[in-house]
Protein backbone atom coordinates (compact mmCIF):
# COMPACT_ATOMS: atom_id res chain seq x y z
CA UNK A 1 0.00 0.00 0.00
CA UNK A 2 2.90 2.56 0.71
CA UNK A 3 4.72 1.64 -1.87
CA UNK A 4 1.62 2.95 -3.97
CA UNK A 5 1.07 5.92 -2.54
CA UNK A 6 4.98 6.58 -2.82
CA UNK A 7 4.50 6.02 -6.67
CA UNK A 8 1.21 7.75 -7.09
CA UNK A 9 3.04 10.53 -5.57
CA UNK A 10 5.81 10.66 -7.47
CA UNK A 11 3.66 10.45 -10.71
CA UNK A 12 1.90 13.57 -9.19
CA UNK A 13 5.08 15.23 -8.80
CA UNK A 14 5.85 14.95 -12.01
CA UNK A 15 2.83 15.92 -13.41
CA UNK A 16 2.85 18.79 -11.24
CA UNK A 17 6.43 20.01 -12.40
CA UNK A 18 5.49 19.32 -15.85
CA UNK A 19 2.49 21.32 -15.43
CA UNK A 20 4.81 24.41 -14.21
CA UNK A 21 2.21 24.06 -11.23
CA UNK A 22 4.51 25.32 -8.30
CA UNK A 23 1.50 24.82 -5.15
CA UNK A 24 0.34 21.41 -6.77
CA UNK A 25 4.61 20.51 -6.56
CA UNK A 26 4.44 22.02 -3.22
CA UNK A 27 1.45 20.06 -1.84
CA UNK A 28 2.90 16.70 -3.87
CA UNK A 29 6.24 17.15 -2.15
CA UNK A 30 4.03 17.62 1.28
CA UNK A 31 2.94 14.26 0.55
CA UNK A 32 6.01 12.45 -0.26
CA UNK A 33 7.43 13.87 2.80
CA UNK A 34 4.27 12.06 4.70
CA UNK A 35 4.88 8.75 3.21
CA UNK A 36 8.27 8.97 3.94
CA UNK A 37 7.47 9.85 7.51
CA UNK A 38 5.17 6.61 7.73
CA UNK A 39 7.57 4.51 6.21
CA UNK A 40 10.03 5.17 8.81
CA UNK A 41 7.46 4.88 11.56
CA UNK A 42 5.81 1.92 10.80
CA UNK A 43 10.19 0.35 9.88
CA UNK A 44 10.26 1.45 13.72
CA UNK A 45 7.49 -0.90 14.92
CA UNK A 46 8.57 -3.48 13.01
CA UNK A 47 12.06 -3.07 14.03
CA UNK A 48 11.60 -3.11 17.41
CA UNK A 49 13.00 -6.72 18.94
CA UNK A 50 13.46 -8.28 22.29
CA UNK A 51 16.51 -7.42 22.99
CA UNK A 52 18.76 -10.17 25.46
CA UNK A 53 22.46 -8.50 25.49
CA UNK A 54 23.61 -4.84 25.42
CA UNK A 55 26.73 -2.79 24.70
CA UNK A 56 27.89 -0.37 27.78
CA UNK A 57 27.53 2.46 26.00
CA UNK A 58 25.81 4.87 28.39
CA UNK A 59 22.57 6.75 27.64
CA UNK A 60 22.71 10.38 28.19
CA UNK A 61 19.68 11.45 30.43
CA UNK A 62 17.51 13.65 28.45
CA UNK A 63 16.87 9.90 26.14
CA UNK A 64 15.75 8.12 29.98
CA UNK A 65 13.70 11.12 30.39
CA UNK A 66 11.98 10.80 27.18
CA UNK A 67 11.20 6.82 27.11
CA UNK A 68 9.42 7.37 30.60
CA UNK A 69 7.94 10.63 29.54
CA UNK A 70 6.56 9.19 26.32
CA UNK A 71 6.03 5.52 28.48
CA UNK A 72 3.00 8.02 30.89
CA UNK A 73 1.20 9.17 27.34
CA UNK A 74 -0.11 5.54 27.47
CA UNK A 75 -3.97 5.77 27.84
CA UNK A 76 -5.10 5.12 31.57
CA UNK A 77 -8.40 4.00 33.22
CA UNK A 78 -10.06 7.28 33.62
CA UNK A 79 -6.67 9.16 33.26
CA UNK A 80 -5.55 7.54 36.49
CA UNK A 81 -1.79 7.37 35.89
CA UNK A 82 -1.17 4.29 37.98
CA UNK A 83 2.34 3.98 37.04
CA UNK A 84 5.80 3.98 38.87
CA UNK A 85 9.26 3.81 36.96
CA UNK A 86 12.23 2.81 38.76
CA UNK A 87 15.20 3.69 36.67
CA UNK A 88 18.55 1.43 37.76
CA UNK A 89 21.80 2.93 36.57
CA UNK A 90 24.06 2.33 40.11
CA UNK A 91 26.60 -0.09 37.97
CA UNK A 92 26.78 -1.51 41.86
CA UNK A 93 22.68 -1.95 42.24
CA UNK A 94 22.55 -3.66 38.75
CA UNK A 95 25.38 -6.10 39.51
CA UNK A 96 23.65 -6.84 42.88
CA UNK A 97 20.64 -7.28 41.14
CA UNK A 98 22.29 -9.80 38.78
CA UNK A 99 24.20 -11.37 41.48
CA UNK A 100 20.92 -11.73 43.12
CA UNK A 101 19.35 -13.20 40.17
CA UNK A 102 21.91 -16.19 39.40
CA UNK A 103 21.60 -17.47 43.11
CA UNK A 104 17.67 -17.29 43.26
CA UNK A 105 17.96 -19.21 40.08
CA UNK A 106 20.46 -21.55 41.23
CA UNK A 107 18.54 -22.00 44.55
CA UNK A 108 15.65 -23.16 42.85
CA UNK A 109 17.47 -25.44 40.38
CA UNK A 110 19.12 -27.33 43.29
CA UNK A 111 15.93 -27.34 45.24
CA UNK A 112 14.47 -29.37 42.09
CA UNK A 113 16.79 -32.10 42.59
CA UNK A 114 17.68 -32.74 39.30
CA UNK A 115 20.46 -31.21 38.14
CA UNK A 116 23.95 -31.78 40.00
CA UNK A 117 27.03 -32.22 40.15
CA UNK A 118 29.39 -31.12 36.91
CA UNK A 119 25.43 -30.63 35.22
CA UNK A 120 25.12 -27.81 38.02
CA UNK A 121 28.44 -26.29 37.51
CA UNK A 122 27.50 -25.83 33.60
CA UNK A 123 24.09 -24.72 34.42
CA UNK A 124 25.72 -22.28 36.77
CA UNK A 125 27.83 -20.69 34.10
CA UNK A 126 25.01 -20.47 31.68
CA UNK A 127 22.81 -19.05 34.04
CA UNK A 128 25.91 -16.83 34.80
CA UNK A 129 26.32 -15.46 30.73
CA UNK A 130 22.58 -15.51 30.76
CA UNK A 131 22.41 -12.24 33.24
CA UNK A 132 25.24 -10.60 32.87
CA UNK A 133 23.97 -10.51 28.89
CA UNK A 134 20.78 -9.30 30.21
CA UNK A 135 22.41 -6.32 32.77
CA UNK A 136 24.82 -5.88 30.54
CA UNK A 137 22.91 -2.76 29.28
CA UNK A 138 23.45 0.94 31.43
CA UNK A 139 19.96 1.22 32.62
CA UNK A 140 17.26 -1.38 33.79
CA UNK A 141 13.70 -0.04 34.22
CA UNK A 142 10.94 -2.02 36.23
CA UNK A 143 7.40 -0.49 35.43
CA UNK A 144 4.87 -0.77 38.36
CA UNK A 145 1.59 0.14 39.25
CA UNK A 146 0.13 1.65 41.89
CA UNK A 147 -2.76 -1.07 44.17
CA UNK A 148 -3.69 2.18 45.58
CA UNK A 149 -4.72 4.14 42.93
CA UNK A 150 -7.82 5.52 41.59
CA UNK A 151 -8.75 2.34 39.86
CA UNK A 152 -6.75 -0.51 41.23
CA UNK A 153 -9.24 -3.05 39.03
CA UNK A 154 -7.90 -1.44 35.90
CA UNK A 155 -4.43 -1.56 36.50
CA UNK A 156 -4.03 -5.13 34.84
CA UNK A 157 -4.54 -2.83 31.26
CA UNK A 158 -2.68 0.33 32.44
CA UNK A 159 0.80 -1.37 33.17
CA UNK A 160 1.37 -3.68 30.13
CA UNK A 161 0.15 -0.36 27.73
CA UNK A 162 2.68 1.84 29.63
CA UNK A 163 5.71 -0.71 29.21
CA UNK A 164 4.42 -0.86 25.52
CA UNK A 165 5.01 2.42 24.76
CA UNK A 166 8.20 2.98 26.63
CA UNK A 167 9.64 -0.14 24.50
CA UNK A 168 8.13 1.27 21.57
CA UNK A 169 10.15 5.23 22.23
CA UNK A 170 13.01 3.66 23.56
CA UNK A 171 13.38 2.07 19.97
CA UNK A 172 12.62 5.25 18.18
CA UNK A 173 16.01 6.32 19.91
CA UNK A 174 17.97 3.32 18.79
CA UNK A 175 17.61 1.43 21.84
CA UNK A 176 16.71 -2.27 22.74
CA UNK A 177 14.34 -3.65 25.25
CA UNK A 178 13.37 -6.95 26.86
CA UNK A 179 9.79 -7.44 28.10
CA UNK A 180 10.43 -9.39 31.23
CA UNK A 181 8.31 -10.93 33.18
CA UNK A 182 9.64 -13.98 34.65
CA UNK A 183 13.37 -13.65 34.22
CA UNK A 184 14.12 -10.55 35.91
CA UNK A 185 12.56 -12.17 39.24
CA UNK A 186 10.30 -9.39 40.52
CA UNK A 187 10.75 -10.89 44.14
CA UNK A 188 14.36 -10.35 43.90
CA UNK A 189 14.01 -7.06 42.91
CA UNK A 190 11.10 -6.13 45.14
CA UNK A 191 13.81 -7.20 47.84
CA UNK A 192 16.62 -6.00 46.51
CA UNK A 193 15.32 -2.31 45.62
CA UNK A 194 12.90 -2.21 49.06
CA UNK A 195 9.63 -1.76 46.31
CA UNK A 196 6.73 -1.40 48.82
CA UNK A 197 3.85 -4.26 48.73
CA UNK A 198 1.59 -1.40 46.84
CA UNK A 199 3.78 -1.28 44.06
CA UNK A 200 2.92 -4.19 41.48
CA UNK A 201 5.87 -5.11 39.38
CA UNK A 202 4.43 -5.45 35.94
CA UNK A 203 7.40 -6.01 33.76
CA UNK A 204 11.28 -5.27 34.49
CA UNK A 205 13.52 -4.24 30.88
CA UNK A 206 17.45 -3.28 30.19
CA UNK A 207 17.23 -0.46 27.49
CA UNK A 208 20.39 0.19 25.65
CA UNK A 209 22.08 -0.38 22.07
CA UNK A 210 21.62 -3.94 21.63
CA UNK A 211 24.93 -5.73 21.12
CA UNK A 212 23.88 -6.63 17.96
CA UNK A 213 19.90 -6.11 16.73
CA UNK A 214 18.70 -9.96 16.90
CA UNK A 215 16.76 -11.35 13.50
CA UNK A 216 13.10 -10.90 13.38
CA UNK A 217 10.89 -13.97 14.71
CA UNK A 218 9.19 -15.59 12.87
CA UNK A 219 5.10 -14.55 13.09
CA UNK A 220 2.23 -15.56 11.64
CA UNK A 221 0.66 -14.30 8.39
CA UNK A 222 -1.46 -10.41 9.00
CA UNK A 223 -4.92 -12.29 8.04
CA UNK A 224 -4.74 -14.81 10.63
CA UNK A 225 -5.73 -12.31 13.13
CA UNK A 226 -8.35 -10.16 11.70
CA UNK A 227 -12.45 -10.88 11.82
CA UNK A 228 -14.57 -9.13 9.66
CA UNK A 229 -17.43 -7.99 10.90
CA UNK A 230 -18.81 -11.09 12.73
CA UNK A 231 -17.68 -14.52 13.95
CA UNK B 1 15.77 18.37 25.87
CA UNK B 2 14.87 18.12 22.31
CA UNK B 3 14.76 22.48 22.16
CA UNK B 4 18.51 22.05 23.11
CA UNK B 5 19.27 19.80 20.83
CA UNK B 6 17.88 21.20 18.27
CA UNK B 7 19.37 24.87 18.80
CA UNK B 8 22.48 22.68 19.29
CA UNK B 9 22.35 21.16 15.60
CA UNK B 10 21.13 25.06 13.96
CA UNK B 11 24.48 26.28 15.66
CA UNK B 12 26.50 23.45 14.19
CA UNK B 13 24.67 24.14 10.68
CA UNK B 14 25.50 27.80 11.17
CA UNK B 15 29.08 26.66 11.77
CA UNK B 16 29.16 23.95 8.97
CA UNK B 17 27.98 26.62 6.28
CA UNK B 18 30.53 29.01 7.62
CA UNK B 19 32.98 26.74 7.19
CA UNK B 20 32.28 25.88 3.74
CA UNK B 21 32.57 22.35 4.92
CA UNK B 22 29.74 20.46 2.23
CA UNK B 23 29.88 17.07 4.50
CA UNK B 24 29.43 18.87 7.68
CA UNK B 25 27.11 20.24 6.59
CA UNK B 26 25.05 17.72 5.41
CA UNK B 27 26.19 15.72 8.71
CA UNK B 28 24.39 18.75 10.25
CA UNK B 29 21.23 18.61 8.09
CA UNK B 30 20.49 14.69 9.08
CA UNK B 31 21.15 15.42 12.34
CA UNK B 32 18.21 18.67 12.05
CA UNK B 33 16.08 16.24 9.93
CA UNK B 34 16.61 13.57 12.56
CA UNK B 35 15.52 15.90 15.51
CA UNK B 36 12.29 16.88 13.46
CA UNK B 37 11.42 13.56 12.71
CA UNK B 38 11.64 12.90 16.78
CA UNK B 39 9.61 15.86 17.67
CA UNK B 40 7.20 14.68 15.52
CA UNK B 41 7.09 11.01 17.15
CA UNK B 42 7.22 12.28 20.62
CA UNK B 43 4.29 15.33 19.47
CA UNK B 44 2.45 11.88 18.00
CA UNK B 45 2.13 10.29 21.43
CA UNK B 46 1.50 13.42 23.33
CA UNK B 47 -1.80 13.93 21.21
CA UNK B 48 -3.11 10.59 20.99
CA UNK B 49 -6.10 11.42 22.99
CA UNK B 50 -9.56 8.96 24.12
CA UNK B 51 -11.95 10.36 21.43
CA UNK B 52 -15.27 9.39 22.41
CA UNK B 53 -17.11 11.16 18.79
CA UNK B 54 -16.51 10.99 15.59
CA UNK B 55 -16.92 11.98 11.55
CA UNK B 56 -18.47 9.53 9.44
CA UNK B 57 -15.11 9.96 6.87
CA UNK B 58 -14.52 6.89 5.82
CA UNK B 59 -11.45 5.32 6.86
CA UNK B 60 -9.12 3.81 3.47
CA UNK B 61 -8.73 -0.19 3.58
CA UNK B 62 -5.32 -0.18 3.98
CA UNK B 63 -5.18 2.47 6.93
CA UNK B 64 -6.46 -0.83 8.63
CA UNK B 65 -4.68 -2.61 7.41
CA UNK B 66 -1.98 -0.76 8.82
CA UNK B 67 -3.52 -0.32 11.93
CA UNK B 68 -3.73 -4.27 12.48
CA UNK B 69 -0.09 -4.81 10.85
CA UNK B 70 1.15 -2.40 13.37
CA UNK B 71 -0.58 -3.58 16.74
CA UNK B 72 0.75 -7.37 16.27
CA UNK B 73 4.16 -5.70 16.09
CA UNK B 74 3.51 -5.24 19.71
CA UNK B 75 5.65 -7.79 21.94
CA UNK B 76 4.34 -10.93 23.22
CA UNK B 77 5.05 -13.54 25.46
CA UNK B 78 7.37 -15.88 23.66
CA UNK B 79 6.19 -15.07 20.31
CA UNK B 80 2.43 -16.05 20.74
CA UNK B 81 1.06 -13.55 18.92
CA UNK B 82 -2.34 -14.52 20.59
CA UNK B 83 -4.62 -12.15 19.00
CA UNK B 84 -7.54 -11.72 17.03
CA UNK B 85 -8.83 -8.43 16.05
CA UNK B 86 -12.93 -8.03 15.18
CA UNK B 87 -12.92 -5.24 12.65
CA UNK B 88 -16.48 -3.92 12.30
CA UNK B 89 -16.90 -1.83 9.26
CA UNK B 90 -20.90 -2.95 7.83
CA UNK B 91 -23.13 -0.05 9.21
CA UNK B 92 -25.98 -2.21 9.99
CA UNK B 93 -24.04 -4.03 12.36
CA UNK B 94 -22.54 -1.15 14.15
CA UNK B 95 -25.93 0.22 14.16
CA UNK B 96 -27.11 -2.98 16.00
CA UNK B 97 -24.29 -2.50 18.26
CA UNK B 98 -25.42 0.76 19.33
CA UNK B 99 -29.13 -0.67 20.16
CA UNK B 100 -28.09 -3.44 22.02
CA UNK B 101 -25.67 -1.54 24.44
CA UNK B 102 -28.60 1.36 24.89
CA UNK B 103 -30.92 -1.81 25.82
CA UNK B 104 -28.46 -3.17 27.97
CA UNK B 105 -27.39 0.04 29.79
CA UNK B 106 -31.28 0.95 29.75
CA UNK B 107 -32.06 -2.84 31.44
CA UNK B 108 -29.45 -2.40 33.88
CA UNK B 109 -31.02 1.12 34.94
CA UNK B 110 -34.39 0.01 35.36
CA UNK B 111 -33.29 -3.04 37.36
CA UNK B 112 -31.47 -1.17 39.57
CA UNK B 113 -34.94 0.40 40.47
CA UNK B 114 -33.53 3.88 41.29
CA UNK B 115 -34.22 5.69 38.14
CA UNK B 116 -37.77 6.05 37.00
CA UNK B 117 -40.26 7.91 35.24
CA UNK B 118 -39.23 11.26 33.55
CA UNK B 119 -35.80 10.71 34.83
CA UNK B 120 -35.52 7.61 33.09
CA UNK B 121 -36.42 8.84 29.77
CA UNK B 122 -33.51 11.82 30.20
CA UNK B 123 -31.00 8.84 30.92
CA UNK B 124 -32.55 7.41 27.87
CA UNK B 125 -31.86 9.93 25.68
CA UNK B 126 -28.29 10.90 27.28
CA UNK B 127 -27.09 7.06 26.94
CA UNK B 128 -28.65 7.31 23.10
CA UNK B 129 -26.36 10.33 22.61
CA UNK B 130 -23.72 8.62 24.12
CA UNK B 131 -23.38 5.98 21.90
CA UNK B 132 -24.39 6.93 18.66
CA UNK B 133 -21.20 9.92 19.26
CA UNK B 134 -18.90 6.42 20.42
CA UNK B 135 -19.95 4.52 17.28
CA UNK B 136 -20.02 7.55 14.79
CA UNK B 137 -16.76 6.04 14.07
CA UNK B 138 -17.25 4.19 10.77
CA UNK B 139 -15.11 1.25 12.15
CA UNK B 140 -15.00 0.33 15.32
CA UNK B 141 -11.85 -2.75 16.22
CA UNK B 142 -12.59 -5.75 19.08
CA UNK B 143 -9.37 -6.44 20.72
CA UNK B 144 -8.86 -10.46 21.93
CA UNK B 145 -6.73 -13.12 22.87
CA UNK B 146 -7.05 -16.28 22.26
CA UNK B 147 -7.24 -18.78 25.87
CA UNK B 148 -6.07 -21.32 23.51
CA UNK B 149 -2.95 -19.75 22.93
CA UNK B 150 0.97 -21.19 24.04
CA UNK B 151 1.44 -19.37 27.15
CA UNK B 152 -1.99 -18.16 27.97
CA UNK B 153 -1.44 -17.45 30.93
CA UNK B 154 0.65 -14.37 30.01
CA UNK B 155 -2.08 -13.19 27.59
CA UNK B 156 -3.06 -10.76 30.45
CA UNK B 157 0.16 -8.71 29.39
CA UNK B 158 0.01 -9.38 25.35
CA UNK B 159 -3.70 -8.24 24.66
CA UNK B 160 -3.11 -4.44 26.36
CA UNK B 161 0.54 -4.21 24.52
CA UNK B 162 -1.18 -4.57 21.29
CA UNK B 163 -4.06 -2.27 21.63
CA UNK B 164 -1.83 -0.02 22.74
CA UNK B 165 0.75 -0.73 19.38
CA UNK B 166 -3.34 -0.01 17.85
CA UNK B 167 -4.04 3.15 19.27
CA UNK B 168 -0.88 4.75 18.50
CA UNK B 169 -0.40 3.22 14.85
CA UNK B 170 -4.04 4.49 14.64
CA UNK B 171 -2.94 8.25 16.08
CA UNK B 172 0.17 8.73 13.62
CA UNK B 173 -2.45 7.99 10.56
CA UNK B 174 -4.83 10.84 11.93
CA UNK B 175 -7.34 8.65 14.37
CA UNK B 176 -8.74 8.78 16.69
CA UNK B 177 -9.31 5.98 19.02
CA UNK B 178 -10.43 5.14 22.86
CA UNK B 179 -9.76 2.15 24.71
CA UNK B 180 -13.05 0.85 25.99
CA UNK B 181 -13.75 -1.70 28.87
CA UNK B 182 -16.70 -0.95 30.06
CA UNK B 183 -18.20 1.12 27.72
CA UNK B 184 -18.47 -1.12 24.96
CA UNK B 185 -20.18 -4.13 27.25
CA UNK B 186 -18.05 -7.26 26.11
CA UNK B 187 -21.26 -9.39 26.61
CA UNK B 188 -23.60 -7.59 24.40
CA UNK B 189 -20.30 -7.61 22.06
CA UNK B 190 -19.91 -11.01 22.14
CA UNK B 191 -23.25 -12.00 21.90
CA UNK B 192 -23.49 -9.65 18.63
CA UNK B 193 -20.97 -11.24 16.94
CA UNK B 194 -21.18 -14.69 17.70
CA UNK B 195 -17.61 -14.18 19.46
CA UNK B 196 -16.35 -17.91 20.83
CA UNK B 197 -15.55 -18.96 24.34
CA UNK B 198 -11.69 -19.23 24.38
CA UNK B 199 -11.48 -15.38 22.65
CA UNK B 200 -11.45 -13.22 25.31
CA UNK B 201 -12.13 -9.57 25.08
CA UNK B 202 -9.14 -6.91 25.84
CA UNK B 203 -11.01 -3.87 24.96
CA UNK B 204 -13.33 -2.19 21.79
CA UNK B 205 -12.37 0.69 19.90
CA UNK B 206 -14.12 2.89 17.42
CA UNK B 207 -11.84 4.07 14.96
CA UNK B 208 -12.24 7.37 13.16
CA UNK B 209 -11.30 11.30 12.43
CA UNK B 210 -12.29 12.87 15.79
CA UNK B 211 -15.50 15.09 15.74
CA UNK B 212 -12.58 17.46 17.49
CA UNK B 213 -9.64 16.49 18.84
CA UNK B 214 -10.20 16.85 22.79
CA UNK B 215 -8.16 18.71 24.92
CA UNK B 216 -5.06 17.35 26.72
CA UNK B 217 -6.50 16.38 30.25
CA UNK B 218 -4.25 17.18 33.22
CA UNK B 219 -1.63 15.15 33.79
CA UNK B 220 0.95 14.20 37.50
CA UNK B 221 3.99 15.90 36.61
CA UNK B 222 6.85 13.74 35.79
CA UNK B 223 9.05 12.94 38.57
CA UNK B 224 6.23 11.52 40.38
CA UNK B 225 6.56 8.84 37.88
CA UNK B 226 10.07 8.55 38.48
CA UNK B 227 12.17 6.70 41.29
CA UNK B 228 16.05 6.22 41.57
CA UNK B 229 17.91 3.19 41.83
CA UNK B 230 15.92 1.86 44.92
CA UNK B 231 12.90 3.12 46.94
Amino acid sequence: MKRRTVLKSTALMIAGAALGGESLARQVDVNVQEDQFLDRIWATFRNRRSVRKFKPTPIPPEHIRTIVDMARTAPSSGNQQPWKFLIIQDRTKLDELKNALIEKGMERMRSGGAVTGEKLETEKKNMTRYFEDYLSAPVAMIVMTDDQSKYPDYNHHDGPLAAGYLMLAARFLGYGTVYATDSINPDVARKLFHIPERYRIVCSTPVGIPDRWPDPPSKKPLDDFIVRDSF
